[in-house]
């Protein structure tokens, strides 16, 4: 029985109990409470406006399928031991702690090169440290150098337990039910065949479901095209403070993030655990207090920038197939004749691509148990021809520019 | 203002308004009012013990979604006037209310060669009559000879308002969740082009996840394989009653059956309206109460097949990609040696094949409006692949034995 | 591990697994198997279409809900060996498969004085004696016979399993969302102190919440006029059934039903077996049926009651505070004058009264269980006045008449 | 037809269309942009991780709601004039613009005794000049001087549509389902008589739960325990800022907050334009960016309550039917002698009482419109006899105390 009793109310799943003492106090610690302040879904809920969920709700989740994965997959006798049991809980509550604020939007702005796993591995090694090492197992579960690899794959795989919820979670407060995935249903079939994760052939059309779902959210929500210029317009925010910061410009001060716009932050700086600490502090209410605080910023381009992002005034923004070379030179011309600087122009032109492939058929795939043991790669079933479909990386361009001027036609 | 002022409480959409006297009146007629007694997916409920909702329940949801879909487009500006509206209504209020007891599952069992369409066609005509011709606009729609094209497609084409419901309807209650669409979206980005409907270009991914969404819930309930054996089952049992009365054996009364057990059927034979009546009398009780009396028939096989479904010990079945000729052929042996007479071989073994195509590309196409105002086919649409990867018809062959038997390696 | 794995499809949990072969093998009798045929709801579907779940749902329903409850209990340090576990669960899955056709509408018109739980206990009575006494602990549990009473009180009290089941259930098919209870909620709280149910102080709003629920779903759906309306609709066919029987009429077959109109069915004959099965082959269909057969009768009053059932042209009603016995008296002028017979009045004009209280003071109480481990019956509780305002009885009286009358001015 | 067209997703009600030009201008400003930067119910995402949903969300629901209840109206023959329907949804729009940072947790922290409705009203009256007075009828509905009264308590009243969306949308996010109300079917019973608002008898129940979920709501969510915990810690940071501000010691600089840590705000100060600008550019990112920053405050009692508060270390609470006097004495003894200064002792323990009564029958009545067409009010039904008792006040009193203490026993 558990001394430290909890649940926490989810509005998907009803419940989500803590099953360990330890579990408990990994979440009480203030790495993972700091979740609370980072949204799922960065400035998302500027189009989806119910979109204002957190990562700290999600890691929990996360942890409630993990459970709901680990009792099927007992009941269908395979041996679990309490502690691969638990350390696959810490693994995937753990999986993204290191996001910064903004999650994925910011990931490359605040620290140069460091994707947010790494971030996630260092925090967990200061836990288990923390923690008496007993955290050991669940990073190397989370570092798949734990001898199951089945365990890995739960956490860190093309149909995974992270992607079950965050699918889940993310087309919840959305309201994109399109999105929606028979997450209930993939667990159920779950198996494992020597110690690699496969899933019940009876489940394909689920799985392919998913696949479906997991695309369409992209396109609807992850990469949505006024998504896009917004995210545009914050990352050009930072970039702005670092040239201002390295050109000895003023600037108003913005608390835990000046540390981040004043020096360069890579994978070794990381290492020492003062400036983990000052990463680990950060959350999306530092971003926000420093562009409202910036918005007063003598730089002209700078409280242009905040100031339309604080009140929605976004760039105007293109999708297509093919870059927009020409128009992107014609709005630059148009903008110099109205005295931008030349060098300022990035911060009100932006453009790049952006792409998505449903399924990635050169990662390891998604493995079919069929009923008479075999098991098959998921393409390969002969009546999933939108598998291989969906395979392809599908590339789009943006061009994104101030919102009081008028594309100039094509 | 109506005089006759109703809701109907849906589980699904909250309200179904009534919009007009005339439709008031429809729907208490008792040629609408037996929808009442017929299950909207036949035996399914062996499968999805949720999936006890009726046909009156669709087609009251599939009026209510016409509403909406015609309302968005008069927001939109387009002209709708309030007979075209009421008519639009009445359609699909009717589309359906041909079909007979078990729906599809019996279509071809009570009836030779007269479709539900048909059926429904006869009784609007019945139903025009009764009320004056006011129908007369709704069977234009129907039909599809009234001038504005668009009025019929909603009512049925390949992403129509039928569709739009019964995907929805059947995936709620048999909690089958995958099956969901997001037909609000769609229907937002319903437009009319040329007096044909479209669907606005930034609509794909919802009208991909509809198709994706359907092509499940074929596999998953239509042609749910424990569904098909009880199915079979049922229309083993109508074949045997026709062919028991055709060699004068006797049969325990089967109240308004009987005359369809006793007499062969046409499209002819139903242009008479005692005939039609009949036929508009019947409904799934009729059938159910046949089986329980036909449980205790003297004839073996009757008796075998009415007591098997009745208890859910449906025959086994097995799904694959060819036909299953060897096992068929020893499966027979095996009865033969048991005693079973040759004759009698086709009630207790089974076989045929399914198949489904998500998209029909020889069909009228989904058509896409793009954002400069061009039409195009939606298979054309660089960044789906899969829709043409859905138009591949997929066919499987089944194979019907009896429970207690095994099925021999093949 | 399990040798026959299954799992049901419920729109509500998602998923309901069976943990044992035994209830796998109960599931699959025909006893059990029938209760697909029975609606859970009678004739509510004439008022919410959407109401057509059956008793089979249902009993699968509270099985699951039970087998949360008892993991929760177990979870709170509570020893209940798998024995009891899996007899619970089979006393909650049986507790109302004495359920005949309509469930209450008909409990009194086909058996003379017999309860569903007296049948229920009968037939449970029979499939121990099929299962090797194995039903036995699930007896003595129903019967409140078995030591450890807690298991009876989830299984039958003011507030167990069975009604949090059919709560959210009619809630969810119906669509009245204000019926909806946080049954989660209440199973998590559930505790047991000397051997008797409580549920954990901080629980009295949920629980306040289940019981004004609870009187809504009374009011709103089981006792809704228009369902009682139906209710004696129907009611009355039986008693001129019988009637008619009684005096030597001839009346059209229908099937099972006929051994129950010709014959007074009391506890006694219901022991012996023969009787017992002829009520347990009895459904919905029998009576759907029968009603069909004999809206054809020679007997006026039998082809107006059914005819009119049928097309769904029920009486109108009228409810109140106090007996409507003058407009009753001028009713049955009238339709004296029109030249019904005075003895057949009866099954033009229904009256009669319905009553409910949300909770039962001088029942068994539901019990709260504080934090300082005192035990106190809910009313007691300072700031839930409106627990004891809900005692109250309320009854309502109700007139019927048939359709086409205008009711009198009182 | 519209100019500006846009529509808004929203997980409970589907989708929320913008119906005039003006309504999109209004939502554009900065003013009500800002109220995508407060969160709805303050601090309570502390208790219900999902809570994080916003003002901006609610109000955009409210307008939702309140454009069905307008239609509903007309369908029942009132007539609204289409400015009427445009300035009734403006104001409910609007009715909460006036909310600062955390809703009502500091609404009597940040300014001096200046409700947020008086706020609102400000910020309707700069609105209006803005748009050349086309506000004036909005204002009107919202201080109930416009002369038909209903439109006014359809936006503020006992049974007002703000009350329905936001237990709809507060259930929804934190997942306390028993709050969850039928709005639809409510909306479908409001009526008007004389210009009142009233609602169809036959709504007695689901108005009956619509007041108990309320009640629910409080004590689950609004006054939940751990809720208080939180906001008393906030309110007490806000507080020793302004006495550090008022004694001269130096804190960490936060942003737009200085002001009004610096200054006192009444009513009057209110009236200038500039210092109305600096309250409606605060948000909850101004608040939890200071109490980052005065986490690192040289003040031990501010260090203490923002490093807490961050990590969620909230205060201990108790609730009980009676203040805690002599447990409130004990807790500052210990204190004292730990060397905390008797006072600081008010920031370390606090305590005071919370009350609700789910429906004031002192107040203006719910009123409810009988068959007859007679106006009764809500509690004088007699089978409601829960009205009358949920009209009592219930008054709980609470302790604080610092995490780290054990309550002494009383």
């Amino acid at each position: 029985m558990l001394n430290k009793k909890k649940i926490f109310n989810d509005p998907i799943y009803g419940f989500i109990s803590i099953v360990s003492d330890l579990i408990y106090d990994i979440i009480e610690t203030s790495e993972f409470q700091r979740l609370r302040r980072i949204k799922q879904t960065g400035l998302a809920d500027y189009v989806y406006p119910g979109a204002n969920h957190t990562r700290f709700h999600h890691a929990l989740g996360a942890m409630h399928l993990m459970s709901r994965a680990l009792d099927n997959l007992r009941e269908k006798g395979h041996n679990i031991t309490n502690q691969e049991y638990e350390a696959s809980l810490i693994a995937i509550l753990l999986h993204d702690v290191g996001h910064g604020p903004f999650s994925h939007t910011l990931e490359h702005s605040l620290l140069n090169g460091v994707s947010h796993e790494i971030v996630s591995l260092r925090m967990m090694e200061v836990l288990t440290k923390k923690f008496d090492n007993r955290l050991d197992m669940a990073i190397h579960i989370f570092t798949n150098t734990y001898p199951r690899p089945f365990f890995h794959q739960l956490v860190s795989s093309q149909l995974d337990i992270d992607r079950l919820d965050y699918l889940k979670r993310d087309s919840f407060f959305t309201g994109v039910s399109e999105g929606s995935i028979g997450a209930d249903r993939i667990i159920k079939l779950f198996d494992v065949v020597d110690e690699q994760m496969v899933v019940e052939e009876k489940g394909i059309y689920s799985v392919e479901n998913f696949l479906s779902a997991r695309r369409l959210m992209y396109w609807q929500v992850y990469l949505h095209k006024t998504g896009i210029a917004a995210d545009e317009m914050l990352k050009n925010i930072l970039k702005r403070a670092k040239q201002l910061a390295k050109s000895g410009a003023s600037l108003p001060p913005a608390g835990g993030l000046d540390y981040f716009v004043h020096n360069q932050v890579n994978e070794k700086e990381l290492t020492q655990e003062n400036v983990l600490a000052k990463f680990t502090s950060l959350d999306d209410y530092d971003v926000w207090a420093a562009v409202k605080q910036w918005s007063t910023a003598n730089d002209k381009v700078m409280a242009y920038l905040c100031t339309n992002l604080l009140n929605r005034r976004l760039y105007k923004i293109k999708l297509g197939n093919h870059p927009f070379n020409e128009q992107h030179e014609e709005l630059s011309q148009r903008l110099l004749t109205q005295g931008i600087k030349r060098a300022d122009l990035p911060y009100y032109i932006s453009s790049g691509s952006i792409s998505n492939a449903a399924y990635m058929a050169h990662n390891q795939k998604i493995r079919l148990l069929k009923k008479d043991g075999q098991v098959v790669d998921i393409e390969k079933t002969a009546d999933l021809p939108n598998i291989k479909a969906m395979s392809k990386i599908v590339t789009k361009y943006y061009l994104c520019w101030p919102n009081d001027l008028t594309l100039p036609a094509n």
